[in-house]
């Protein structure tokens, strides 16, 4: 027999199902839970039910979305789109504030090591954008080997169609300092070296 | 604006209530349960309820129940009651699978900085159970100023009745290194020694 009764048991194995969360934290989660008011953990239970019937992705640029054309692609310019592998770098590049730009989610990177190809990530859907009026796509994609295999794939459909293509920069991190940054950081950094 | 779309920052913002969790990890629990099948997902949120709705107090010890009365309470020999600060104290020592009386949870500690008297915690309920019958009463509250002065408190209170108190053993942790040990337990340990 377990040291909890039936609900607390249930609750802490639900919370293990966070990624990061060890049966010790799910344990702390659920005192807290039980610790709330009634009303408190009703709104806890809502928003998860909530955030799983409202949220979709857009069908265009496959980012989240509440209805089916998100808010980024409604009001923004089109002649960018920035190429990125999951909803949540779209959150992250958002923070900059700075791209004026819509965006495109593959939802995925072309990785044969896992059977992922071009056909099961959301190619397709991009290739059919870049028609008239696009004049660059950004690849934002993880500068892995995943990330990099498919920003190459992406690059050479499209630069047939006369778009131009960019990839985001990268080097050492600003405020890292050289002597830390790891090898294929630094070689890289190397190779894509600027006249100042 | 914020990046995200209102249910998922809404679901981001429960999740920060979990004590330990700030925005980042907030934001990949919210992935999570995106990524979720609906399934899972109400299953998850309808734990936190039953969990809210089906957890109460053991009438006697104080202990969380399902039923008016805890399953401990209603199968174990009374003579001994282990008095402990919170429910959660209750789960540790149960782990043990060693110890077979009773338990008493105050619901806290006296703590004159934070107002919590005597009268605040279930101190009232133990001595009602402390009648014929209970042989110890072994105090378990934590190592600190309050649970000291807690258990000095109820020491003073359950003398006169002629039941045997204790109070866990406390000292250098099994496995610990001498060279390492804080001066406080330390110094508590040479106070405690015990002759071999």
């Amino acid at each position: 027999m377990d040291a909890f009764i039936e609900p607390i048991g249930r609750l802490i194995n639900e919370f293990t199902k966070l990624p990061g969360v060890g049966k010790k934290t799910a344990q702390r989660y659920a005192y807290k839970i039980i610790d709330m008011s009634e009303e408190d953990a009703k709104l806890f239970a809502e928003s998860i039910l909530e955030c799983k019937k409202k949220v979709r992705y857009c069908s265009v640029c496959g980012n989240f979305s509440e209805e089916d054309t998100c808010e980024i692609c409604k009001r923004r310019e089109k002649s960018v789109i920035c190429v990125v592998k999951e909803p949540k770098d779209v959150v992250a590049l958002e923070k900059l504030r700075e791209y004026k730009g819509v965006y495109h989610v593959l939802h995925g990177v072309i990785s044969p090591m896992d059977g992922i190809g071009p056909n099961d990530i959301r190619i397709k859907e991009l290739l059919a954008r870049v028609g008239e009026g696009v004049s660059e796509v950004i690849i934002a994609t993880n500068p892995d080997v995943e990330g990099d295999a498919t920003a190459m794939y992406i690059a050479k459909l499209l630069k047939p169609l006369g778009v131009k293509v960019t990839r985001l920069a990268h080097g050492i991190p600003i405020g890292g300092e050289i002597e830390y940054t790891d090898e294929v950081t630094l070689s890289r950094a190397f190779l894509e070296r600027k006249q100042i």
